[in-house]
C-alpha cells in the first residue's frame, strides 16, 4: 500500500499514530490511565478493614488529609467522596448564591457547570488559551472590562444584571494555566477564585502547587486521575474558617457533641469514608514515583511522535511543571476532520484514546448562558486526542 | 447505697440500664454499632486491587446491584455513594421540583430533608405513630383530608398553595412502619411514594421487603449500618424507565458512547466506586448471620432488661420482621428528664448508647415550614435511647 497517495492520508495518520504510541508504551495495547497499586494499597486497606473504621470517622481519613495539605502546601485539606461533591461544597462556602454568576471554562469535564448547577447559579462561559487549554487571561480581562463593573464591592454583569461571584479555572489535563495572572483579574474585580485542580495533583506554577492560588482549589482521585481513592476529592485551603464551615457542611452540619444529633445548617454527606483515604494514603506515597514515570512516559511519546506529521505532541517544553496527567496530542488545523477515524483506529489498534470533552457550552442544558467568544474552545476540542497516560506504561 | 430511696431514682436507673447492657451483651465496653468483616471482605477487596478497576466502573458494583435487588425483591438497584446522594436522586427522578412539598418525618436522620432541601423543595413534617415511630398513617390521612385537595391528579395543599409531591415515609431504626396503610393514601391523594429504608435491609413487612413498597426505596451503607460499605448506598425501583433515568443521573449524565463524552442533562457523580461495592458484596454474604446475630441480642436485651422498672425495651413481640438495626429502649413518660444522665452514665460505663435525632422541626433551618402537630415525636424523641447493636456483640 502506497501511503503517500492522498486518498489515504487517513490511514497513513491513523497507522502512523497507532505505531507511535506502540513504541512509546512498548505494549500492544493500552488503557487510557489504569491505576497501579504497587505500594502499602492493601496494606492499609487491609489495616482498614482491622480497625472495622471504613467509614466516614477514622485515622485514615485525617491522615490523607494531613498528608494532602502537607504536599500541597496548603494549610487544610478536607476530603470529600468525590471531586464533584468538593468543588460543590467550595461554591457553597465561596458564598455562591442562586442568581448569580460563576466564570467558569467551557474546555472541561462537565462537572464545573453542573457544580455552579447545583448552587442554583449560572455558569458564564470563558474562552481557553490556545496554549494551555485554560481560562485566557487576556480574554478574560477584556471581556469583564466590557461587560461589567465593580459596584460597592460586588462585580456586576451589565449585561444581565447578575452578580459575578466566582471563578472557577481548570488546570486541563493536568497542565498549569495561567493562573497567577487569573488571580489578579479575580481580585481586581472582586471575584472569588476557586481552582479546580481535580486532574493537577503534582503540578507545579512557578514552584506553587495547583489549587493553592485561589481562596479554595478542589482536587480529584477518582479511579482515572493521577492518585486515586477509587472516588474521592479534597478541598485544600489556607484559610481557617473556610475550612471549618467546609468541613462541618461536609459532615452533615452536626454540630461537635459527645452524643447529641444537632443539626445547625443544611449540610451534606460528603465526608470520604475512611476505606477510600487508606487507599489514598498509600497512592500518596507512590506519587513520586507514579510523576517520574508519567514524565519519562511524556519523553517517549515526544520520541516517538517526533517524525510524525500533522500533528504535535504536547511536551515538557510545552508544559515544565505538568504532571502530565492525560498525555495530549494536537492534531493540525486542517487536520481536525480525521480525529474520530484516528481515534477508533487506535481504540481498535488496541490503545484506548479519547477526545477533549464536547465544550460544555455546547450541551444542551448550557447553551444558553452568557459567554465569550469561545473559538479556541471549538477550534482546540475538535483537534485534541489524550493519549494512554497511566504509570503502568513505563 | 441504698438505691431504693427516692433521691437517688436517677442513679438507680442509670445502674440497672448499664447492667442490663452488661448482662446482655456480655461485655464491659460496646460500640454503638460496630461492623463485623468475618467473610470474603478481604479477599474480594484484594481481588478488587489487582482487577485495578476500584472507581466507578468495574464488576463489583454491578454484582452488587444484582444481589440487592435479589435479596429485597426489587427488579433494579442502582448504587450510589450513600443514603443522602440516593434520596436526593429518587426525588429528582420522582419529579419533585422547586417550590414543592414533600411529606417527610421529623422523627429521622436530617439526611430526609435535607435531601428535600437539595431540589429546593419544602419539607412538610408529619408526626410519628407511638407505635413503630413512623409516619402515621391515621394522622397523616386526617391531616391531607384537611388540608389538601386533590386538582387534575395534582395535590395541593390549600394552606400553603404548593404541590404536595411526595411522601417519604422512614423505617426508623428498621422497625417496619405502617408502610401500605401509607401507600394507599398516598395512592388515594396523588402523592409519589419514596420509601426512606435507609436502616431498614433485612426489614420485612408482610414478607416484603422494606424499600418495595414506594414508587423508589433508598437504603444506606453507611459505617454504621447493618452492612456496610464504607459508604454507600442503593435505590431499588420496580420500574425500567425510573431506574434508567437514575442510572442515567448518576453517572453524570454521559450519554453510551465508545469514546465521545455528551452529556445532556444536568447530571451527578454518585455512582458507587468498584472498592466500596466489593465490600458490599462480601458483606451481603453475611447478612444473614448479621440478621440472625442482631435477633439474639434483641432476645438477650429482652431477657436482661425483662425486670428493669420505668422503661420499655422494643423486642420483637413490637416488631416482628425489624432487622433490629439499632436496639431501643424506651423511658416511661415520667422520666424523660433522665435521658441525658442515663446516656451519659452508660458512656461513662463504657456503652455507646444515643438518644433519637433532636427533631428536624425543631433544627433551625427546618423550624417554619409545614407540619402535623408533631406531640408524638416530640414526646418520644425524649425517650428513646438506642443500645449497642453490632454483630460481635453475641
Amino acid at each position: 500500500m502506497n501511503y503517500d497517495m492522498p486518498f489515504c492520508e487517513k490511514e497513513f495518520m491513523i497507522s502512523e499514530i497507532a505505531d507511535a504510541i506502540r513504541k512509546a508504551t512498548k505494549r500492544s495495547t493500552a488503557q487510557l490511565h489504569q491505576p497501579v497499586f504497587n505500594g502499602n494499597e492493601w496494606l492499609y486497606l487491609k489495616d482498614c478493614l482491622d480497625s472495622s473504621f471504613v467509614s466516614s470517622v477514622g485515622t485514615y481519613v485525617s491522615e490523607f488529609e494531613k498528608k494532602i495539605a502537607q504536599y500541597t502546601g496548603a494549610v487544610h485539606a478536607i476530603a470529600t467522596v468525590n471531586g464533584t461533591a468538593a468543588l460543590h461544597l467550595a461554591l457553597i462556602v465561596a458564598g455562591v448564591n442562586a442568581d448569580e454568576e460563576v466564570l467558569v471554562p467551557s474546555m472541561t469535564f462537565v462537572a464545573n457547570a453542573n457544580a455552579v448547577s447545583y448552587v442554583n447559579a449560572k455558569p458564564h462561559f470563558i474562552d481557553c488559551s490556545e496554549k494551555n487549554f485554560g481560562i485566557d487571561p487576556i480574554l478574560l480581562r477584556a471581556h469583564l472590562e466590557k461587560i461589567s463593573e465593580v459596584r460597592n464591592g460586588i462585580c456586576i454583569n451589565k449585561e444581565t444584571g447578575r452578580i459575578i461571584r466566582a471563578l472557577v479555572p481548570m488546570h486541563v489535563f493536568g497542565h498549569p494555566c495561567d493562573i497567577i495572572e487569573l488571580k489578579e483579574i479575580a481580585d481586581e474585580f472582586q471575584i472569588i477564585m476557586i481552582e479546580d485542580a481535580a486532574e493537577s495533583l503534582g503540578s507545579f506554577y512557578r514552584e506553587k502547587h495547583t489549587g493553592t492560588f485561589g481562596r479554595m482549589g478542589v482536587i480529584s482521585f477518582n479511579g482515572n486521575k493521577t492518585i486515586t481513592t477509587g472516588g474521592g476529592g479534597v478541598i485544600i485551603t489556607n484559610d481557617d474558617e473556610i475550612a471549618e464551615s467546609a468541613r462541618f457542611l461536609s459532615t452533615t452540619a452536626k454540630e461537635q457533641h459527645p452524643y447529641a444529633y444537632v443539626h445547625t445548617k443544611v449540610g451534606y454527606n460528603y465526608r470520604m469514608p475512611n476505606l477510600n483515604a487508606a487507599l489514598g494514603c498509600a497512592q500518596l506515597e507512590e506519587l513520586p514515583k507514579i510523576l517520574r514515570s508519567k514524565r519519562k512516559l511524556t519523553s517517549e511519546y515526544k520520541n516517538a511522535f517526533s517524525r510524525v506529521k500533522n500533528i504535535q505532541f504536547l511536551d515538557d517544553s510545552n508544559f515544565p511543571d505538568s504532571n502530565f496527567w492525560l498525555q495530549t496530542l494536537l492534531l493540525n488545523e486542517n487536520y481536525s476532520q480525521y480525529r474520530d477515524a484516528i481515534i477508533e483506529g487506535c481504540i481498535e489498534a488496541g490503545f484506548q484514546v479519547r477526545p477533549a470533552w464536547s465544550p460544555i457550552h455546547s450541551l444542551p442544558m448550557y447553551s444558553n448562558l452568557p459567554s465569550t467568544k469561545l473559538s479556541n474552545t471549538i477550534n482546540l476540542s475538535k483537534r485534541i486526542i489524550n493519549l494512554p497516560s497511566g504509570m503502568g506504561l513505563t
